[in-house]
């Protein structure tokens, strides 16, 4: 089962070098081809090897997208959209060289609808820029994948993140979008209309198609208002099997819970170790209740009484602002708690999500794997819908241990398809995830392709990206 | 403005004669060409008038479908997937000929994954079939249009309803797809995951498609717990504005309205004398809360207070089972109620959706224009989304009536396009709003047909809908 693709392309020679005059004529210290920005602008938060670009170009706005594309397409060059540079599986790298086009300057915030719940934002809004700008308006936007991604990015790869279970993904969170296409024409896929029949959902055809259809200029985003109350906890179970029931209680009773996420044994011990507490070190759920003072309270107690007939508990929760924030920095600090497992290790993550009745069974199955195979891997789980991670900690000098992880990884992703599940919840297909894609969806994938081409005829926007050659 | 499209397309009479003869061998009395049940599988629910196919075919399975699809396309016939005809925009009308594909023996409900919250049906389930089928589970599909429709019609028409604004739209309900491709493959578009970025999202593409890229052959649909409680009630206000003002505090409060419905004076008028109520004849919010007993009534409580605060009030509710039944029959009456306004004449419905900031200035614009036209029209709306509907009563023997008419629908949906909404909330395009695409979403409709040529090159899927020639 081979991970990941990360075939170099074949270079076209000739028309990059005419695109880099172009662009270095046009756009002057906006275009930048030094060897370390490039670098930087190939993919470098993975143990995926970076393949870098030719040239780096920041536009300001859509006419710029425009003429960048045209000047691409006419030459049959790669353009690969880059937004913070924290995906996880290849999407930034350019297997065939070409233009990085990175959105860091179209950063504005163009509107926002407070009666509406909804704003406007260039691509290369960050999650927090955008939260501290809504700060005095009591919105926010929900959608927190752990890295302060850019908007762009995050719409590209349909991230979502801890509190998926209450506002959902990228996919419903985005009304609308501008977009570039391949033949550089701009587009509107949506009105700000909250439901709409009008025509094909472009919306979220774009949503996930990881900057391999179109490059995104603007999304309109739903806001939420910020909860009159929030309460939080940890509960400590017995067993994975426990912890999971208790969460499908939890849902199949209608409790609106804002997060519920898994930290098995092993990660509570790397959680308590980086952040210096003393949680149990069995598995744990982390809860967060949003609503008005007696609606949290109310489901904070509900939760605590399911917890109970599943042998979890105590269930500690508050209300407290500063404990609520100490609790998720912890659970937030997961990913660098793994790290100190094993020092001087490189993490790899894996992303399955599965339907939640095999939840349990798919992380105790991925557990005896990881015992048997000898790896070290903590497990966090968005548990509320499904979706889990491991981190694999191997040193990259050793290729046997990528190997071993690797097949590890092919393991996971075919037991969770096996299971009716996905081999990404919420990272992407980038060059990682390629390979799973047939299995998963079949003849799909051929759907898919027709699609590609259509729209990208070219084959100039992201290419070597989600789908399998 | 041209409202509507239903010019008549070119008809293929040999191919259609030759798949006749293929479909009358294979189908036997499965196959039907009398006139009455042709005409009945043509437009009938509305005043777009009736192009009946050449035949109706009742599959019973995937194969059947296929079998169906490849020898229209041998023969380049068009094929009209049929729910249960409730549409309202002539999407079942056959403008060039062809065969109806009648999915009501395609109604088996495949099975229902209680802890997963989700079930798969095949496309001819009505909703209320799959209700009744639930009943013991403590399960519930929201999604409610009106009429008992077949749940692949509204995934196909992106259907929603009174409760969209606390559950979605079929948009958010469909988990994945099963479907017939226009060459005859059989593709499923998604796992059972609650969330994936398992590339393009075939499932939201076909959703809301009416039929034009894929026949849909079951579906994964979200279920939800039946509420411990619920409470609702009826609240008058002093204007459609100060109306809308309350919806928007509600909605902004973050209280997790399940319905809030507006009509009119007009239309509490006819709903009073149609079901011999004696509501005040102003608007009214309809309002229903959803939650724990202790819940629904905090929630129907700050209602109040907001309603209050904008001149609204008194605002009665209550949590007892049969008064909200009868209060909903009353509000689900609207339809047939607006027919008594003006005895023997034909409804045409509107359906625009506008950005909630711009409603109250929508509605007041549209109830002038009303006024000044000397229309009968009674207005209803879904005001939590922004989507409301008029009722216009015309005697269809009056050509001149029907023009005024579709000059009126035309402003309507031309000063929703301009206020940032869209021509259509819920009902679809079909041939009705066909000619309103472009003005709403520009070249995004070049990209739709592009989409369309590459998944459907000959044209045989539901031809004449959606996309403007």
């Amino acid at each position: 089962m081979a991970l990941r693709d990360v075939a170099a392309a074949e270079r076209n020679d000739e028309g990059i070098s005419a695109v880099l005059g172009i662009l270095r004529q046009r756009f002057g210290e906006r275009f930048q081809t030094g060897a370390s920005i490039r670098e930087q602008h190939g993919h470098t938060t993975t143990y995926i090897p970076n393949q870098m670009p030719d040239g780096v170009v920041f536009p300001e706005n859509v006419e710029e997208v425009q003429e960048i594309v045209r000047a691409c397409a006419a030459h049959r060059v790669p353009i690969i959209p880059f937004g913070t540079g924290t995906s996880l599986e290849g999407q930034v790298n350019a297997p065939g060289g070409g233009i990085s086009l990175d959105m860091s300057r179209m950063n504005r915030i163009l509107a926002v609808n407070a009666e509406d719940l909804d704003c406007v934002v260039e691509p290369g809004v960050t999650r927090e820029e955008l939260n501290t700008h809504l700060r005095d308006t009591g919105l926010f936007f929900p959608i927190d994948p752990g890295a302060n991604a850019s908007l762009g990015g995050m719409a590209s790869t349909r991230a979502s993140g801890t509190n998926a279970v209450r506002y959902g993904t990228m996919r419903e969170n985005v009304l609308a979008l501008t977009a570039v296409t391949a033949d550089g024409r701009a587009i509107t896929t949506a009105s700000r209309a909250r439901k709409s029949s009008a025509g094909y959902d472009l919306t979220r055809l774009l949503v996930g198609s990881e900057g391999t259809l179109g490059i995104i200029t603007s999304l309109t985003l739903k806001l939420y208002g910020i909860p009159q109350a929030i309460s939080g906890g940890v509960c400590p179970f017995p067993s994975v099997e426990a912890a999971c029931n208790a969460v499908i209680m939890t849902i199949q009773m209608g409790i609106p819970i804002a997060r519920i996420e898994l930290a098995n044994g092993l990660q509570m011990r790397a959680i308590n170790q980086y952040s210096h507490l003393d949680y149990p070190e069995s598995p744990c759920l982390f809860v967060e209740f949003h609503g008005s003072e007696a609606g949290v309270a109310e489901q904070a107690e509900t939760f605590g009484e399911i917890a109970t007939e599943y042998g979890g508990g105590p269930f500690l929760w508050t209300g407290v602002a500063e404990e609520r924030a100490k609790l998720w920095k912890a659970r937030h600090d997961a990913y660098w708690a793994s790290l100190t497992l094993r020092p001087g290790a490189k993490g790899l993550s894996t992303d399955v999500c599965v339907p939640i009745s095999r939840l349990a069974e798919c992380i105790a199955e991925t557990e005896a794997d990881i015992a048997r195979t000898g790896l070290i891997a903590p497990i966090v789980g968005h548990v509320g819908d499904g979706n889990f991670h491991t981190l694999v900690l191997m040193d990259t000098n050793e290729p046997k241990e990528i190997e071993q992880a690797e097949e590890f990884v092919g393991r996971l992703n075919m037991r969770a398809i096996a299971m009716g599940g996905t081999c990404t919840g919420e990272h992407g297909v980038g060059q990682g995830k390629k390979g799973f894609l047939r299995h998963e969806l079949g003849e799909a994938v051929d759907v898919m392709r027709s699609i590609k081409t259509a729209l990208d005829p070219l084959d100039i926007l992201n290419p070597g990206k989600v789908l399998p050659g």
